[in-house]
């Protein structure tokens, strides 16, 4: 499975800047460039040491392409484990293209999506979870995220899986052993040990599936519905949420907002807010739509906020807002949900009192997952303890810990396919069943194991994740 | 002049890709990088060798930011002549943000737009027209402006200024000795010399003055004006003539097309296809406005194409379309015409004669300004033609010759003035003036020729021309 072309791509975004790196790696790697590239000083960059950068031009057939740096890495000691060598030439996006052409008229092969990090993995460089992190680390666009995927590719994800794959594989060893001598009945494997060592990977098992819950919104932000009238002020709201991170949002370039959903970081957790339509009582046919609509977005969002115009209360209008409360109240009974009360620069104390006191359910004990906050989005009121709220929401206690968290959903996959041949093998143990059957069992149980990590892996497998990547990685 | 501040910013360009590279320049630019970075071997890389890369991880404070790959340059061997460190980190726009933030934090300022060019100007390592030049190679979109940029970052043509330059200084020197010697009517500079010198001086600064009329057009594309009415297939030939160059076009991320000015690359040669509503006789007032609009596009124009549907061509027509031929003609008797039938697939070759033999002007010799071609952009016949047509109202001569071309109006201007002030030297050794009014134009013309290279300068020059870089360059 060894590569043995030298391919060849931008690993600098695409467009203009000052500078972009073109990266070479594979056996060729140094003669290819040689080719090409003219040192100032006279020298032979096949005979320079690795992880040196030199000055010279590009040149060939008399054209001098660009005044660039070279860097040398010589296999094993690079990204990829082959010899590896980087271009750094001006940003121009036709200079590179001319260049990228020139080292594929020498020999290079065009570098298919996450080709350089696919070489990593197939080179023992990184094991296969981590190559994941690296498309992770690329993508990752909060404190929270950044953090997750910088932990799995310093491994702590795979370390983890790894120890309790080898203890079970002392095991699996053990209990092949006893088939040999089936006929004498001897037992190798200490039950009571293999037992205890079942429990403890169950029990891992168990955290690291229950902290997908956690990653898995963490990775792609914690959906959080807004539910309300036209007008009630959700657009300042969004407004007054961003206003104070603006330093991070606008200094991030890339970061899309859609007419439909704001994305908002807050103490580095990644947040999506879901305009919705709210759910008035209505006879119109297309507003019924409209609120099923609504109740499907409620569906998939992880908080709901109901921001309500405090200001256009009135003692006629508050049984309607019950009721919009306790049908959401009643259709999501998990769901935390929060009641917003907007606009309350507008209303006296008195008037305030009231409003509160009214929605504030008192035949129910107050839970976590229920509060009312009120607000001025306008006048910037409340803002900080509703964030606060929202953070409430998420469980960050693994994060602060530095906890492992599964963030991939083949991990995911994995580790409940795991879990679930441990039981088996765990049933198997309390029935007294055959060592060959068991046998059957843990092998499959290393078998999940080894594929979050790459021990277990096939073309289809590595084809599915690499494709992902950028080129270029 | 000497800058105290250690600057950073992110070099390759914003968005996310495999990796980005922040540059750190200044006198602690290693000393603030060693505060972050933690080798992976334990090195220390305050005593490391300059050209040398460092894996490792940016650490601050127990958090980690990114594993990443750290390259050192040692003042006077980099870029800017300063101490140079380049951090190579996964190309998440979070992850770069925070690692720049981290060094702002650990005593970096950010750089302005083009500070580290003009430290690299400052610090002696490129002179003001090979900085601008490194502005001009990023922006170069195809072959010609990338070649010219090319040329005037490796010096070819503040060589041959500072060439001139020096020899001038020369006599400016010997007629300013005279001065001193005012009362005893000596002539240390050799007069008959000196004239010839001029001439010279003189010769050159023409020839360059006259390459800007090509180096403008080349640096910014050719304009061409497309003449016809609506549906005589201008899009169908934008997309014959791009179809052809798709690979290139297509490979150039940020190669803009707007819906009114097609861009497109013809033998390394920018074209500029303007579109027009064409210019048929009416007496609708608003299309009375759409001709004055044609003829002011073709003014801006250096080639127009008058695009003719011959398959709705007959007799009756034909003279109508003399009348728009005869119009552009004696609106612009030097603009180059080229009278395009397209559609010819859909002609009998009798009628394609006729028509060929009615719009072909006998009463005028053949210019080589005045051109007829036939095509069917549909069938792509005859684009090959139009092309090299295009191509050949290019003046590509000094550009193929490698002579040296302006392409920048800084640069312009100043030679224009610097030959005045020669002009006004000869015709003061014509006119017998004395040596010290003619040593006030000598030293005019030194000051223009010593603008262009750098040699004369002054802040503000300096901000107008780095503020157009960007930062990071």
């Amino acid at each position: 499975m060894i590569a043995q072309d030298t391919i060849v791509a931008l690993a600098t975004p695409s467009g203009a800047g000052a500078i972009a790196v073109i990266r070479l790696s594979g056996k060729e790697a140094i003669t290819i460039a040689s080719q090409v590239f003219q040192s100032v000083s006279g020298k032979d960059i096949g005979k320079q040491k690795t992880h040196t950068i030199h000055l010279g031009h590009v040149v060939d057939n008399g054209k001098t392409y660009d005044q660039v740096l070279l860097s040398i890495f010589k296999g094993p000691n690079s990204y990829t484990g082959e010899n590896v060598v980087e271009i750094s030439c001006h940003g121009s996006t036709f200079i590179q293209q001319q260049i990228i052409q020139l080292l594929l008229r020498k020999g290079a092969k065009m570098a298919q999506a996450g080709e350089f990090t696919l070489r990593a993995f197939l080179n023992g460089k990184l094991d296969l979870s981590q190559a994941e992190a690296v498309a992770d680390l690329i993508a990752s666009d909060n404190e929270a995220s950044h953090q997750i995927a910088m932990q799995q590719m310093r491994g702590g994800f795979s370390n983890e899986i790894a120890k309790l794959r080898e203890e079970l594989l002392n095991f699996a060893s053990l209990i092949e052993l006893e088939l040999d001598f089936s006929e004498e009945d001897v037992e190798f494997a200490d039950r009571t040990a293999f037992y205890e060592l079942l429990n403890r990977i169950e029990f891992v098992l168990k955290r690291l599936i229950d902290s997908f819950a956690v990653g898995n919104v963490i990775k792609n932000g914690i959906p959080v519905a807004i539910v309300g009238e036209p007008n009630v002020g959700k657009s300042t709201l969004l407004n007054a949420l961003l206003n104070e991170e603006r330093a991070i949002v606008s200094d991030i370039a890339g970061t899309t907002r859609d007419t439909i959903e704001d994305e908002l970081v807050i103490n580095g957790i990644g947040f999506r807010f879901i305009d919705t339509a709210g759910i008035r009582e209505t006879k119109d046919v297309v507003e019924s739509i409209g609120i099923q609509k609504t109740f499907e977005k409620i569906e998939q969002a992880q908080v709901v906020l109901l921001l309500i115009d405090s200001s256009q209360l009135s003692v006629n209008s508050l049984p309607n807002v019950k009721v919009e409360i306790a049908k959401i109240r009643n259709k999501f009974p998990q769901k935390p949900l929060v009641i917003v009360l907007n606009k309350v620069d507008q209303l006296t104390p008195e008037a305030l009192a009231v409003f509160t006191d009214e929605l504030t359910d008192n035949s129910q004990p107050t839970t976590d997952n229920r509060k009312l906050i009120t607000i001025s989005a306008k006048q910037k009121i409340g803002i900080e303890e509703l964030k606060n709220t929202l953070l409430s929401f998420v469980n960050t206690g693994a994060l602060r810990n530095n906890e492992t968290i599964v963030t991939n959903t083949r991990h995911y996959d994995s580790l409940l396919k795991a879990l679930e041949e441990v039981q088996k093998v765990k049933w198997g143990l309390d029935a007294g069943i055959s060592s060959d059957l068991m046998a059957i069992d843990i092998r499959q149980a290393l078998f999940y194991f080894g594929e979050i990590t790459g021990e277990v892996t096939n073309d289809e497998l590595l084809g599915n994740i690499f494709a992902n990547f950028c080129i270029g990685k």
